[in-house]
């Protein structure tokens, strides 16, 4: 058994890492800490884990953590990178799913994340842990950035055309659209069930976090400059992210779809769909997967990417899992091949 | 007192209709049809509507319809046609919230909608029934095809971008996400509670029809070429539209803002929003109320407007009665000017 | 016009006092009051009001109040106490749609309530505001105490069998359903999207503040002692209550819908659906209705009530303008007479 | 392996069979079928079964069924009763998932499901399939009967108070609260996301086929006669049950928390949560577990028990499987054990 550690446990994020955790063979659960919570029994806070997670919240402390094999980090943005280097020099494995180690340009992170980073040289060895663009960094690395919800929907649905430079990548628009659960579990007016309930809307239209890390991810396929619009949405669901992507093609593209298809083919947790589908976010429902899909309008140079996944789990705890899985030597599928939930 | 009629009264648009219209002080319901619902009282039906309309639906009828000062058609497309000329004889004003006259290009709209026209002369006299754009023809027509719920968010959001010739009309997006009830009141699976729920989905990304009907709009504000991505999307909210649009400037624009605050500042049924807004579909819902943010993304070409509407009201049947309004010689705003149910 | 302030504008039932408000002919929005957002505009924070309320948020003062001739306190419980004297005694109506004047037995609501009364000696003169029991009495009044939303359903439903004397009224039982926004618009983690959505749960089953003025209600009307066990739930739905109610016959009870249809013939707002009919929440959607049915179970003395109301509108807002007008010498109608938005 | 074929694989029920199926170590499915669907992929109707069930449906052959070892049948009531007795001459085991062989008295099934029933000598040798109660009868059982998904709340909720007298077996009621999946997957006007969608109804309060069901089940528990009020609600959540139970003490009661803890200590998959708790249902979505707290009110002599679980898993699919783990001698818990989906 590898030993891990999950500091923030009480978010959504950390749950569903400790969902997923609880039935992966070859994890054992060492410590989970919160600092809220200490000492309350994880079970109490989230009862479907009742029977499942015996442990109580402990207080976050870096010598326990530091007997893990690999800690993952499910706590707010400028955690991690306080107790990542103390970690790693005890030679722990570390995994951030938030956004500390993301952002390659510090003074680019500094801006959008509006605090000092405290530990700008790890960012460079960090590894950003989309596995179906840097599955062999991964399996080496030892410490892995987590990749945000909304960019591993975009960046999966857009690679195929950049990485095969068919489109105008100055011309790139991705219309996002979120469930509830991907703002968090804190306490807050904008998503109470009253306020997001039955309603949707755009936000932070002029600029949202994910807008560089989506853009710097593009960055790295192509040698050509990306302009990418990003627009976020609040939707009334609990989980599920899914992006619409517009590319315009540069020039005539002969099956797209077999592009698309070959670009996957051996992804254990991406799955291209017939051509004509509209993948819902309710059929990645709890699974660690993106489904896609890829029109070409008629009569029209517009190629329009549908691309879904679970934000709680591809876009995030079922990600780190995968990298964790890479990273550990292990079947990169252990423990979160489930289906998803449907209905 | 104002005799009108309603022809197919049983579904969401129908039933929206009678809402609106019990509570209008100048028009008195004279018959509400139904084939499948005759004999059956509206309020068993709409047991909302107990104590503000006792009527029963009746089969359809001409001559009855006859006795009517105005008709309006919530019927399936199709319908409206094979009507409207004996009830425009008749000296009966129509409005049809159906697609019927929706399209001057005959051969368009029997492609799209899979079926011969009944009356193409009568599509030519038809006014389309957006106030915003048409007011004065409408207050002397005799025939009105409403707008659909799509075609009336987007044409508002790009007409004041379209209309002073600011954008590339070449390469504007419009992405639209629909509540269910847009797809009406029919038993399909699709739009059961527990596949529509908590789930989000593209569909008809290959083409929709009201894409045609769109495009037809914007086309007669701007002598350049129209090319138009229309991408609509099924979310799991009851009522509203939020569209989500995309153009890009073709130089700089000064004070946008106040551009399309002049642009509605008449208008009773169109509200600007403030800079830097993100409207949200229940700031409209039940109202007959189209708001609106618009944004230049920083460093961009890129111009973004939110537009956001119930389907149901400013989309359907209080469209219809603003346009009723303007056809009989009312105020325009009389039976739509309640504000919106919030939360 | 008569002019009306509002204590509390913010919350949700303040929001929809404000919403009924802005549309009664006879009310004058004199002042609306928010500690938290004084000088904010009201429909900055509520958008569907823009165009219906021009007035900003201001400190609450009780001269500036004292210049209305109705106070409305959508307030937390414990302030309208503080502030009801000073107003009376100026000559000001108040109506409370708190609960710091509903429970006559001072020491049941300082427990129930768990703070001290500021003034007990006005509760004993507060008419509690059920029009359908005391209207009469509230005509006169200057002091109102606003029912509950969970009183006013479950009262309103037992009410025929209890003044007649038909069932056991030792054994009541109020199954209660109710949507979200009965638990207000504070940011709390219970009534997040993501916690109470797609979900349902009991709440306070061992004892909820509304069981004591639920019994006093009762027990007003008849000799005999009230045992009534109450337990409320919290359901994914934004509006709504549906009180399910469990009666034991004492005998054999002729014409028991004709019984329920007699007592509320006359009421405006009360309406007593056909035999066998199963009310919905949605059905009285945003208006001021109760609407119920009355079940006797086949072979057994087992009576079962459905009522059902919109916890803002007849259980908070509307039935607290009721008040007004009846307070007022207006038709008791007035403003509130609206069919509910369905769907 | 075990061979098993699935009749009806295209509700919710056999969806959610399937689900759960693809993922159980010792169950091979060999058939899959649907009249209506056959040919078609599984995952072409359920794409969250892309990758795990290659599998088209066929048409319904009993010689095909035959050469499984288990058939589970998630039909409309009156198919399984038309093929059982060839499978189970024929050596396989059935379970059936609807209502054919639930009920012992057949004139009373004959009257509440409307169609002569036939093969009522199976109905006999039927094991009703509650594991908390029938365990040992289901380990040796050719045919089981899978209980309802209101039935398997309710009598799990009430059996420790009859089993033990406790309680008034005259005076049962269960007020019980259903997401919309429980009523199927069938295209219907009364399941609409816009007609149930945040809106709450009860229902067939006259009389619902569950009703028998529960009877006869807790009568097989106690001497005394049963008599129970059963009301079923429609609430708008995908999945779910909440049974609110009430009953009332024959006496003093010493430790109540205690009998129910020692009534499901030894069951994997009843979950007694500490006293004062308030199951929600999302607590148990997508598991195979039946949640329930006990409490007794204060100063009253009764009971409110609340009981939760999954309609689709403990309710049907998963409950069919933990029958199936009993009958075939594989350890109870195979491929059920998984925790619920939280948020």
């Amino acid at each position: 058994m590898i030993q891990v550690g999950v500091v923030g446990g009480t978010g959504y994020t950390g749950a569903e890492l400790l969902r997923l955790l609880s039935g992966h063979e070859q994890a054992g659960i060492r410590v989970i800490t919160s600092r809220a919570e200490s000492g309350r029994p994880v079970s109490e806070l989230y009862p479907n884990l009742r029977g499942h997670i015996d442990a109580a919240f402990s207080e976050p402390d870096v010598k326990v953590l530091s007997e893990c094999d690999t800690v993952f980090f499910a706590t707010p943005n400028g955690t991690a990178m306080t107790m990542a280097r103390e970690l790693l020099e005890s030679d722990v494995k570390v995994i951030d799913l938030a956004a500390d180690f993301r952002i390659k340009d510090i003074e680019d992170w500094q801006q959008w994340y509006g605090m000092e980073h405290a530990c700008p040289d790890l960012v460079a060895s960090a590894i950003y842990g989309l596995p179906e663009v840097n599955r062999e960094q991964i399996k080496t690395a030892r410490l892995v950035a987590n990749p945000g919800c909304y960019p591993t929907a975009v960046q999966l649905g857009f690679m195929p055309l950049i990485e095969n430079g068919l489109v105008d990548t100055g011309n790139l628009i991705a219309d996002c659209k979120s469930g509830v659960s991907g703002a968090g579990r804190g306490a807050s007016i904008g998503t109470l069930f009253c306020e997001a309930g039955d309603s949707l809307k755009a936000y932070a239209v002029q600029g949202h976090r994910h807008l560089p890390e989506i853009t710097q991810g593009l960055t790295e396929a192509t040698d050509d400059i990306i302009g990418l619009t990003f627009v976020p949405h609040l939707t009334p669901m609990i989980r599920g992210i899914h992006a619409t992507l517009y590319a315009r093609a540069k020039g005539d593209i002969v099956d797209l779809q077999g592009i698309y298809e070959n670009r996957y083919v051996d992804e254990p947790f991406v799955d291209v769909l017939p051509p004509g589908s509209h993948p819902d976010t309710r059929a990645v429902r709890s699974a660690n997967m993106c489904r896609m899909a890829v029109h070409q309008l008629p009569g029209s140079d517009m190629i329009v990417v549908l691309s879904v996944l679970d934000n709680l789990v591809k876009g995030a705890a079922g990600q780190a899992i995968q990298n964790f899985n890479l990273m550990s030597g292990l079947p990169e599928t252990m423990g979160i091949a489930q289906p998803a939930l449907l209905p």
